[in-house]
């Protein structure tokens, strides 16, 4: 581990604080299968207080930074929630959180080691980890991830990407996601370096990239825009040799864009429920397969299930054993979402000749209109490719005519583009009934907490 | 899959024609479960065959072809073995093997295509092969390796090898052995080429290596001193970036003489009951540990056995994923050699303060002489390094006065060495007790059907 401070720490090293970590932990009388919830930013701390509770058989639930203190309650109280950890920083925060036991990192670290017998074996089907899904539609639910969903999460993705004794890993995603932690399962998992960044600063992170020998980085699509801009007619060290895009799917001119300048971006498809990537593109195919997500990690599975067999687009089903085996406490859902062990993931797309994965759309934010389906990305990759407008964001608005119709919130680089001069470049790229009946233009668009572009907040402004 | 004679199939090809030959397998009434028996030199089809039986959840139970018809009819009747296959070189053999059903493999390939449902998924606990272990001591059991073995074994290995799109493995190791067969494990894991070799001709190893863009191999011992003798002062690519060496300890001075050529041997310790390795040195541990077989390969766990606490070396107990859980209908055996899942090799060893494993000896060849114990390979290691000595085994003869006394069995490059010259040259090295009462002049050690140095033979020798 290396941090942004130049503090590093050897493997044997880690070994070590995390036993005494839980040794300290131990007076909190943490036991073996339960839950601990753990509020903090990105921070090399937090990572050891995780690999602490599987010394103790604990269950870590990580809990969203950027989250209301409400919104946190509901999950402290869903979860079952016996003892709260955090981070200095959030001690505002913690303090209105109703829980029998809480404890900040720095009074964990003074506390006396407990003689306790430690874990020294793992079991694959023990829960580890436990992550509330963004929620951007409905109530959150508890993801529970085994240590083999972990383990098979980062095994899969080593088989794709290859292993060299060469790599070290940014990790720079937020660590309470579960693509940002899965960096640090491959860390231990691996024997592979990492280094830990705080949050995501254009600067840092392509200094950290230039200077630090980074080999991989995960990223979402705005952190590749955003270092593509700041890159300019510079290049990347050849040593870098994946930026593993996550967080939904990117528009084709930025992947071209990033083509043209040989970065070597790897597009990928998962989840929380997944354990991060369950669907990547390998560097093979990268060129020959511009705008797929590619083919399931080995050994997992991916079909489409379609409502008619004529259709080539359906909702994507996924199965392997890096796929969580449900929600915490939701028996019904369970039921429902994986039956015969596939989860309904809830998302559009279809698979091309060779079985590689297109992701078409999440389901919730097709467009149905004069019963033409509109699939808001393919919308929103019409308007990104446009000189002048830096991003831009689709969904629909209920219509009386057409049911709904397609609504565009639009960000520019220039001024000067106006919504007659979009429309008109559009018309050469989709169908009538594809274009926008109205253009906004904002600043901004709207992100979640992982930086996905958050269409139900879009879908607000519409409907007001 | 590459063969010597140019031949090459893509994964697809081989997903097909594995298929098809389950298909027509399945006309031999092949049912998930049943145990087939394979009798091959080391072939394309063999292992077409292997993968053809994970369609149908058979067993595939490889036969050794060095073995005699009785020592064959042995394991074919202890095995429970339904239907035999074999290669066309192997049927005068097979002609005199007594079993219901037998079918070459020229007859399998014109049968029809039956219409069968294959596989779609394997189980991890399912077994796949069974493997009789040599047999240099007592009669031989079959080794039950399930998919899992399998696959743990291949993970382990990427995890301490790494894993590059460049990688293509080079497979002259028999197949029938655990050690070559792991390769078309790692395979289909890796989705990495191998290039099939149908044995081990020093020439056609050496063109493989220099002109086929080969990156790792598997040997043993004889093979790298032949490689080494027959590269003279050449060089090997730079591409071979691994020579997994198996099969056994390596002289120490043959490990410094390919250091010496920048030739990256990577030596390891394992055996049919832990699917191949389980232990291997690393390359950044290859300088400063020479002698060592490494560090248990994650996740598996090795330690020692200790008959007194204050002593250094002991019996090496394994335990892992890739560790077999038991011989085929041996439960006697089981019991006592998988104590609480921990796999007793009995091989001696012990670890440095480090964790690295250094292997001793074998447990049954130890010497004990007048009260001290004397390992072989101590000895061993000692007349191979002077010069005009190619090979030398040691066993213990028994004696009225020191209970036994060592043996050395030497060939010579040099035919002017004498029995006092080695004396003398050895006096400088080993302990008085230690010192060979008697020197053979051989014109080869005799080796197994694996290779590997083959004591019980010399003992028999002796005692005769």
């Amino acid at each position: 581990m290396e941090c942004e401070d130049e503090t590093r720490i050897t493997f044997s090293q880690l070994k070590e604080e995390c036993q005494q970590l839980a040794q300290k932990l131990a007076n909190l009388h943490i036991n073996k299968g339960d839950h601990i919830a753990i509020l903090s930013p990105n921070d090399a701390t937090m990572i050891k207080i995780v690999h602490a509770l599987s010394y103790l058989g604990a269950v870590a639930v990580l809990l969203n930074t950027k989250l209301t203190q409400n919104e946190l309650q509901y999950q402290i109280v869903d979860a079952d929630v016996k003892v709260l950890l955090y981070h200095e920083s959030q001690a505002d925060k913690a303090e209105g959180l109703h829980i029998a036991k809480k404890c900040n990192f720095s009074k964990i670290s003074g506390l006396p080691r407990k003689h306790t017998l430690l874990q020294e074996e793992l079991h694959l089907d023990d829960p580890f980890t436990i992550i509330y899904t963004s929620g951007t539609t409905g109530f959150p639910k508890g993801v529970v991830h085994t240590y083999g969903n972990h383990w098979w999460s980062a095994i899969g993705s080593a088989l794709n990407l290859g292993l060299s004794e060469k790599d070290k890993w940014l990790a720079v995603l937020p660590y309470f996601h579960v693509g940002g932690l899965s960096i640090f399962m491959k860390n231990v998992i691996y024997g592979m370096p990492v280094y830990l960044m705080e949050k995501f600063d254009v600067e840092g992170v392509h200094r950290a990239i230039m200077e630090k020998g980074i080999t991989i980085i995960s990223v979402v699509t705005v952190m590749v825009q955003r270092l593509l801009n700041y890159l300019g007619e510079a290049n990347y060290p050849k040593t870098l040799r994946c930026m593993l895009l996550g967080g939904g799917p990117a528009p084709i001119s930025l992947l071209k864009k990033a083509q043209a300048k040989h970065i070597p971006i790897v597009q990928s498809y998962g989840m929380t429920e997944t354990s991060s990537q369950i669907v990547t593109l390998s560097f093979q195919d990268a060129l020959r397969k511009v705008g797929s997500s590619g083919k399931a990690l080995f050994p997992a599975q991916v079909k489409i299930n379609k409502q008619h067999e004529d259709e080539a687009i359906g909702e994507i089903i996924v199965k392997g054993p890096m796929v969580t085996k449900g929600y915490y406490n939701r028996e019904e859902t369970n039921e429902k979402s994986f039956a015969g062990g596939w989860l309904a993931t809830g998302d559009l797309g279809y698979l091309d000749e060779e079985g590689f994965l297109y992701v078409v759309d999440r389901r919730n934010d097709l467009i149905i209109s004069g019963g033409e389906n509109i699939y808001p990305t393919e919308v929103e990759n019409a308007l990104a490719s446009m000189s002048g407008i830096r991003e831009a964001g689709v969904v629909g608005k209920k219509s009386q005519q057409w049911g709904q119709v397609p609504v565009a919130f639009v960000a520019l680089d220039n001024a000067d583009l106006t919504k007659e001069k979009i429309i008109a470049y559009l018309k050469d790229l989709l169908a009538p009934y594809k274009i926008p009946k109205e253009i906004v233009f904002v600043e901004a668009l709207p992100r979640n907490a992982s930086n996905k572009l958050w269409r139900s907040k879009m879908k607000e402004w519409v409907e007001n």
